[in-house]
């Protein structure tokens, strides 16, 4: 008897239904009669369940009628080919047995939860169709990141988690510690005495890998980063959680253009897997999440992306026939309904607007000729706004250490930054892709907190 | 011109000696005479660096002798190959120009430095051989472990960092804190009052992630975590650090012996991952750290792993003609030193021990039928000791209950994870690798430090 998965019965063209096989997987759905059941059957491989028949002349067709869903049960039989009905082929079983019990009250009852619901019980919500697809293509598409780096002979960096910097110079950031709180040892200003902590001074949980990533791709050309990091915003919308991934990647040589084209060739790259790898799951979050998700994905894998600088983008957006909340001038941040507007009313297609005004970027952006704008660059696209952000970093020992004091930070705190420029001034650019928001942008999902496995928001640890 | 990199330079067979090719890199040695100056360049490309020959007629001949250590330059010329040299090829160069300063003063001249000095430089010591080839082969390594599952249909997870559970239910954790450490907010007892902190209650740093893991294996069979982890321990061996990343894989419908299977299998992928795609830099390593590191590698790769229980180990090492440290009697927790001892000298090859006292383990193992060991399984590995450790995890619902309240945790927190046997009752194995110690293992690297890009221990969060 051969052990069948329901990817492998998926996966073979026909079925020989003179061999016996033997399915084990949890009991999704059962409609019964006196004489026969239907049961259909997942073991997570994939997203499809396989439809088995059971007739009554089995010996405990009386305990396979009364199953509830999700028992774990095996099953033996032949799969047989139905090319006229719903699904491609079915398995008429010689025996089911019951492998593991579930209660009868399983919140996942055939009926449709609200997405609300489905985070309180986050534990379970992967059994469903939709969460299934989710997070399978979270996985795929953290591969896809992966192999493309990689394949581009990228080395990927951990860079820390716990820090002692602050790389925006702004973050609002988690402290950790080991301090017993209701204990604190003070000073002899009857502050808490920093130096009795863990790492003997404050740390904190980082908020990018970036100065870090430099650090290497001053070493290794080209380097990416692929962890979590974390920002103490006590903000609560669907855009934002106080966990979240990142991939960081950062190349020696390259300029704000070199930078533009890798971002540019990443994201299609992740788009095209999607569209081989994960064909059924993209196919469900169409047709029940998002119906324009099949066609955004085409159009970011096939067409070229937009570029507008800055202010050519301001101009643009003064000249709108639309009214927006926040009105627009040159040195304005950009908001989302902006970012919204120019990718998807003005170029309809991701698009990179470039050189923004110094005053609204990270001191470590390279600063341009006209002494107003720095060598940045956003990725905006439908549906999300900014996906991604990056610069050519300062690599001028002296502009960069000048920058540094007019951001009012602690310049021994960048010694070590500013190293890397004192031995090997090096022309470099990198970006940042929040992980989250792409899966937005490949899913349809409309809230981080529906991408993130066990999503961590203000108030919210559990499980 | 043709824009080439060292690692393209290194891949060709034979180069055209007729084609002007410019390369940009950064200068390692200048040996420089009147007539002749050899520079050895490197781009980060690959571990090797390209030769690089300038003639006193170019201009900037006297500059070019001048140029200080990691100075960026590029260079114009045509390759040459050199069968009976030390270097299979060199460059003449038509140019050389300084694209960027380093100071005279930078700390990696090319005499050899303690591993403890380049601790202390770990921004820049990636620029060494060494640690380029320690942090290309960890590199290479991630990447074989996510093609290892992802082939084997296992999906990737991200379970959160900050929780507020404790897997281990004895771990010494980090806490994550918004509070004000100086300005408290107070109950009615005088206690911290945790519900004003950022999360409503006390939460901290994962040790692990595999409570949550077994959530998804429950829903896509086959899943694998691959993220940091934590420990709040004051321990200062060349074994821990603070933070460390983990593997986490979790199957479902899959017993011990299963279990034992992927792991040797995913071993046995990640080295020869290395040894396909990681050559000069395992010679490198070879050679200068650590002599036996190929021959073991290459055991690793050919030969089957050994397997023993615990209590037939407990036999063969109180048979052993050898004075331990720890007594051995059945019942002790294996030290290091009886660890490398049955895969070093016992067995000479990576060995899986099964089923131990169930006093020793954590409380999610899986009863075995004598009542007195788990389902549990350690591989110890030569060099190291134990690499990885899982085990079959207590599937049946009213074991585990029992079992949470012998270990004096709170059930309460563990609801939804009972729950996840409440619905759907099955069988599900798993296993964690320790990624650094793994690294250290594939290296020859003997201190955890060195094998981290920044490492963190009690009292060093630094860069």
């Amino acid at each position: 008897m051969e052990n069948v998965s329901v990817k492998s019965l998926y996966q073979s063209q026909t079925h020989d239904q003179e061999v016996e096989i033997s399915l084990t997987g949890w009991l999704k759905t059962l409609r019964s009669s006196k004489k026969i059941s239907f049961l259909e059957l997942n073991d997570g491989s994939f997203l499809k369940n396989v439809q088995v028949i059971a007739l009554k002349n089995l010996e405990n067709y009386d305990e396979i009628t009364k199953m509830p869903i999700n028992t774990t049960v095996k099953v033996t039989g032949h799969v047989v080919d139905t090319p006229d009905a719903k699904q491609p082929f079915e398995v008429k079983a010689t025996s089911v047995t019951v492998e593991g019990q579930s209660d009868s009250d399983y919140p996942l009852q055939k009926k449709s939860h609200s997405f609300e619901y489905l985070r309180s019980i986050a534990h379970l919500r992967p059994r469903t169709n939709t969460f299934y697809s989710v997070f399978k293509i979270r996985s795929l598409a953290s591969f896809a990141i992966h192999q493309f780096f990689q394949e581009h002979n990228f080395v990927y960096v951990n860079t820390p988690i716990i820090t002692s910097n602050d790389t925006e110079g702004a973050g609002e950031m988690f402290r950790v510690t080991t301090l017993d709180m209701n204990n604190l040892p003070k000073d002899d200003q009857g502050k808490v005495n920093d130096s009795e902590d863990f790492f003997k001074k404050p740390a904190n949980l980082t908020v990018s890998g970036q100065l870090n990533g430099e650090a290497f791709a001053l070493a290794f050309q080209n380097i990416y980063t692929f962890g979590p990091a974390f920002r103490a915003e006590n903000s609560h919308t669907a855009r934002h959680a106080s966990e979240f991934w990142m991939v960081e990647p950062e190349m020696a040589f390259a300029d704000l253009d070199a930078n533009i084209e890798v971002a540019e060739a990443m994201l299609k790259y992740v788009v095209n897997y999607l569209l081989d790898h994960a064909k059924e799951e993209l196919e469900f979050l169409n047709e029940n999440i998002d119906e324009t998700l099949l066609e955004r994905l085409k159009t970011t894998s096939e067409e070229p992306f937009a570029r507008v600088t800055y202010t050519a983008a301001i101009d643009l957006l003064q000249k709108a026939d639309t009214e927006f909340k926040y009105p627009v001038s040159w040195g304005i941040d950009l908001q989302t309904e902006h970012e919204r507007y120019l990718s998807e009313e003005i170029f309809n297609r991701p698009v990179f607007v470039t050189d923004y005004p110094k005053d609204l970027k990270a001191f470590y952006m390279r600063a341009n000729e006209d002494g107003k704008t720095v060598a940045a660059v956003d990725m905006l696209v439908p549906g999300i706004g900014e996906l991604i952000g990056g610069s050519q970093r300062e690599e001028r020992y002296d502009v960069l250490e000048e920058k540094i004091k007019d951001f009012g930070l602690d310049s021994t705190e960048y010694e070590w930054y500013l190293e890397l420029r004192k031995y090997g001034e090096t022309m470099h650019s990198g970006f940042g892709v929040g992980f989250e928001r792409l899966l937005m942008y490949v899913t349809g999902m409309e809230n981080i907190r529906d991408v993130i496995p066990f999503p961590r928001t203000p108030g919210n640890a559990e499980f």
